[in-house]
C-alpha cells in the first residue's frame, strides 16, 4: 500500500536530529535578541500563499524552522527573559511533554486513559501538600483538582461554580438574570473580567474594589461594596482574591477576605497563577496564610515550576458542585467506569470536553528536581530578586515604586514617564534583555521579573548594568537634543 | 552554583532515548490491549502518597512508565482504535509539538513571538483554501482564523460573539437576561448544551430541533420553532449546524440552515469536528456545501488530520465581533505593535489569555504530507469503512442502522439490544479492538469510526472477523444458558 507516513525508523532519525536542534538552541540560545525585533507582516511573507501539494522533507522544514522562524522568536527560554510573568520550562518537563504526544491519549474520561486521570489525581494531591493546602482540596475529602490550561479557564470554572452555587443550578437551566455581583480588587488580573462577560454576569456587575498603598485589596470597601449591593437588591456570589497580582505582586489578605467570603456566602477563589509557586518553600508558605477558606485555588506550575505551558492547577473544595456545573452526559459517552461512580471524569472539571495527558510533564518536573531541587532554584530566583532590588533602593536615580515581596520587582528612573517608557523601548529594543512595563498611580512602571529557569545572578548583575548604562546613554541624548526641538 | 537542572547534554541523551521509546512503541502497539483493563484505583495506588524529596533519575521514572502508567493507558494510536472519534496523531505533528514544548513560546500577544501568530495565520489561510471555504474567511477579508484547543471551545466563542453581536455588546456589560435562544438539533454535540450553559443562556433556552431519518436537522422545525420564539418575546440569535454528528456521522442540510439563519439574523456556526476533514478532498467537499452562509465554521485537525490534540481551528466571517466580544487591554499587555492596530493578538480570539505555539504541528503535517499526501490517507480510510459498512449490508446477522457517508458506520446484530450491549463488552474486554456505542431510536448501536493514522484494510478486515465471531460464540453462550436461569 501506497503511504505517506513517516516511519517509526524515519521518526527515530528525525526525532533525534530535534532533539539535538533543541539542545543546540539552549546552548545557544543567548545570542538570539531576547524580544523579536521583526515588522509586522515580515514573518507571513516568507510563508508560501498556498500549500505545498507534495511531500516535503524534514531537512527542508528545519531549514524553513531556522531561516524563516527563528528571527520571530520573541525567546521565552532566555536567561535575560524579565518580561510579563514568565512561561518558563525544563528538560524534564519538554521530555513528559514529548511522551504525551507520542502516547497520544485523550483523557476526557476515567476510560479513555486511566493512567491519565489518576496520575493527575495523585500529582495533584502532591502538590497539595508541598503547598500545604488544607485537606479539602484533596482527592480523598469532598475536594480534589485538575489540570487545567491556564488561570484564565480555571477562574472561569470557577465564577461558573459560584453562579450555580448560589442560584442553586438555576442558571444553568433558565439562564442569567443580570443580578448576580462579583468582587474583585482593581488590581485583580483581567482573566476574571473576561470570565464575568463570558459567564453572563456582565462588567457592571463586577465591582472593583480599592486598594491599599501595597496594591492590596481593602477589605473594608469590600464589605461596604457588599452591603451596598444588598441593600441595592443585588446577589453577591463570588469574590476572587489574589495572591501576586501581575502588575506588582501584591498578596490580597487572603484570611480577611476569606472572613467576608463566609459571612455573605461568597464563593471564594484565589488566583495564585505565578507566586503560588513560592509556597512550596516553607520560608514563603505565609502567603497563602487563609487559604483555608478558599472554595477554590489555582495556580500555574507552567509559570515558575519548570512545567512547560499549559499546566494550570486548579483546586476545589467541593468537587461536587463543581461537577454539577459542568457535567454532561450524553449517551456516546456512557461508560460502566463513569456509571459507576467509583472514578473521576475529568471532562466534567472544565470548559473543554478533550484533554491531554498534561501531568506526565508535572510528575516528570516533581521527581527529576525533588521537592528539595524545586524549593532550592524557587529560593534562588527570590534572592536574586531582592538583591536586584536592593540595587534599586541604594540607587540615585532608580526607585522602587512598589513592595517586591517575592520575584517580581517594580521600579522607575526618577526621570518621569517619558523618559521611562523611552528607557524600556530602547533596552528592548537592543535584544540583550527583555521586560515589560505597567503604570501605578500614573507612574509609568517597569516591571523586572526574575523567574525564567535559567536565570542566575550573573544575567541580573548583567541586566542592571544594561539598565543603569542604558539610562545614563538616554540622559545624555535628552541633554544634548538642541533647544529648539 | 548548585543546580538542579537537566543540562544540555544530558538532554540530548535522554530525548533520544524518549524518542526510541515513542519509537518503539509505534512498533509494538498493537501488542497492548487497545482499551485499558485496569480497575478503578488500581494505577493511583501503585504511585507514592508523597513526592520525592529528593532528585530521581530519569532511568527509575521511566521504568514506572513502563510498569505502571503503560497498563492504565488506552491506546488512542493503536490502528485498532474504533471508538468515539479519534484523536489521531503522526510522526511530523509529534516532532512539529516537540518544537514547540522546546522553544516555550507563549503566543498570547503577535510581540511575545511573531512568528507563533503569523505562521498560524497563514497555515489557517491554507486549511481555508484546502477546504475551499469562501474568501470571508480568510485573513486577507475582514475575517480569520484561530487555533482552539477544542471543538468545545470554538462552540462556546462563537456562542459568544453571536450573544454579543444580537445584544449589541450589552450582555457583555449588564449581563444576560435569560431572553435569548440558541437551536441545534437533537443530535448536536453536547459541548454546545455546555456552552448555552457556560454562556448564561440556559439549557431551557437551548432548543433541540427534531431530525429527519438521516439524523439531520429538519429545517421545517426550526422555522416553526423560531416562529414560535418569536412570537413569544424571546431572541433567537444563534444555531449550530453540525458536519457530521458524533452518534452518526449525520449532515445537517446547511444551505437551507444558512438561508433561515439569514432570514432571522442568527449567528450560525458550523460544527465540522471531525468529518470536517474530508472536505479537503475534492470527491467529498460536498459535504461542506452551504459554509458560505456560516458565520464561523470549526473543525479539529486532532481528530483525523494526523496533528496530534490539541488542534482545533476555528474560522470566523467577521473578527471584529469575535474581537469585540472577547477582548481586554490591561496596561501590563499594551504594546506598540498591538496599539499599531497592524497585528492579531490571538489572545482576543479565545477564551485563554496564554497560548502554545500549535501552528508548528500543523505546518508540520502539511507540509510532511502535501496536501495530496492528506487525501490519499483519508480517501483511504472511507474506503475502507465503506467496506466495512458493504460487509455489515450482506451479512444476514448484522444490520446498518444510520447511513455511513463517510467514516463512521453504525450497526448492530439482530439479536437486540442486550445481545449487542454485551457483544459490545466482550470485544473490548479482549483487548483486540476498541469501539464504543450508541442509542438511536432505542436502538443499542455499535459505532465503528476509521480513522487512526495507520488504520488498514486488514485491521478492518481482523475487527469484522472478531465481530462475528464474537457474535457466533456469545449466541451459544446464550443459547447454552439453562432455561431456569
Amino acid at each position: 500500500m501506497k503511504n505517506y507516513h513517516m516511519s517509526p525508523d524515519e521518526f527515530r532519525k528525525q526525532g533525534k536530529q530535534m532533539i539535538d536542534w533543541i539542545a543546540d538552541y539552549y546552548d545557544t540560545i543567548e545570542k538570539y535578541p531576547v524580544l523579536s525585533q521583526v515588522k509586522p507582516g515580515e514573518i507571513k511573507d516568507q510563508l508560501p500563499e498556498t500549500p505545498p501539494m507534495e511531500s516535503e522533507s524534514m531537512e527542508q522544514i528545519m531549514l524553513d524552522v531556522n531561516s524563516i522562524i527563528m528571527p520571530g522568536i520573541t525567546h521565552w527560554q532566555s536567561p535575560n527573559f524579565f518580561a510579563y510573568f514568565p512561561a518558563n520550562t525544563s528538560g524534564p518537563s519538554i521530555l513528559g511533554d514529548l511522551l504525551s504526544s507520542g502516547l497520544g491519549v485523550q483523557g476526557m474520561l476515567w476510560a479513555t486513559s486511566p493512567s491519565c486521570t489518576e496520575l493527575e489525581t495523585r500529582v495533584l494531591d502532591w502538590l497539595a501538600d508541598m503547598l500545604q493546602l488544607p485537606e479539602k482540596f484533596k482527592s480523598a475529602s469532598a475536594g480534589g483538582a485538575v489540570i487545567q490550561d491556564t488561570a484564565s479557564s480555571a477562574a472561569l470554572s470557577a465564577l461558573l461554580a459560584a453562579r450555580e452555587r448560589k442560584t442553586n443550578y438555576q442558571s444553568n437551566e433558565v439562564g442569567c438574570m443580570g443580578n448576580l455581583v462579583a468582587y474583585v480588587s482593581s488590581q485583580t488580573h483581567s482573566s476574571v473580567e473576561k470570565a464575568a462577560k463570558i459567564a453572563g454576569i456582565g462588567k457592571n456587575n463586577l465591582r472593583l474594589i480599592g486598594v491599599d498603598d501595597n496594591h492590596a485589596m481593602r477589605t473594608d470597601l469590600l464589605e461596604t461594596a457588599i452591603r451596598k449591593d444588598l441593600n441595592d437588591g443585588l446577589i453577591p456570589f463570588f469574590v476572587c482574591a489574589t495572591v501576586g497580582t501581575t502588575s506588582t505582586n501584591a498578596i490580597d489578605p487572603l484570611a480577611e477576605i476569606g472572613a467576608i467570603s463566609q459571612k455573605h456566602q461568597l464563593w471564594m477563589h484565589i488566583d495564585a497563577a505565578m507566586s503560588g509557586t513560592a509556597a512550596i518553600c516553607p520560608e514563603y508558605r505565609s502567603i497563602l496564610n487563609g487559604v483555608e477558606y478558599a472554595d477554590s485555588f489555582s495556580f500555574n506550575p507552567h509559570k515558575w515550576m519548570f512545567t512547560n505551558f499549559d499546566c494550570n492547577c486548579f483546586f476545589v473544595a467541593d468537587r461536587s458542585v463543581l461537577i454539577k456545573t459542568l457535567s454532561i452526559l450524553p449517551e456516546y459517552l456512557k461508560n460502566q467506569a463513569t456509571e459507576s461512580g467509583s472514578v473521576f471524569d475529568y471532562r466534567d472539571w472544565h470548559i473543554q470536553l478533550g484533554r491531554r495527558f498534561r501531568s506526565l510533564k508535572l510528575w516528570f518536573v516533581i521527581r527529576h528536581y525533588g521537592v528539595n531541587g524545586l524549593r532550592y532554584h524557587i529560593k534562588e530566583h527570590i534572592r536574586i530578586a531582592q538583591q536586584f532590588a536592593g540595587w534599586i533602593r541604594e540607587s540615585t536615580n532608580f526607585k522602587i515604586i512598589a513592595p517586591a515581596p517575592l520575584n517580581l520587582v517594580c521600579f522607575a528612573h526618577k526621570n518621569g514617564n517619558e523618559f521611562n517608557r523611552k528607557l524600556l523601548e530602547l533596552i528592548n529594543s537592543r535584544g540583550k534583555m527583555y521586560f515589560t512595563h505597567t503604570v501605578i498611580k500614573d507612574q509609568f512602571t517597569l516591571r523586572m521579573c526574575i523567574a525564567q529557569t535559567n536565570t542566575d545572578y550573573e544575567h541580573v548583575l548583567q541586566a542592571w548594568k544594561t539598565i543603569q548604562e542604558t539610562a545614563v546613554e538616554l540622559e545624555n541624548m535628552f541633554n544634548n537634543k538642541p533647544q529648539n526641538e
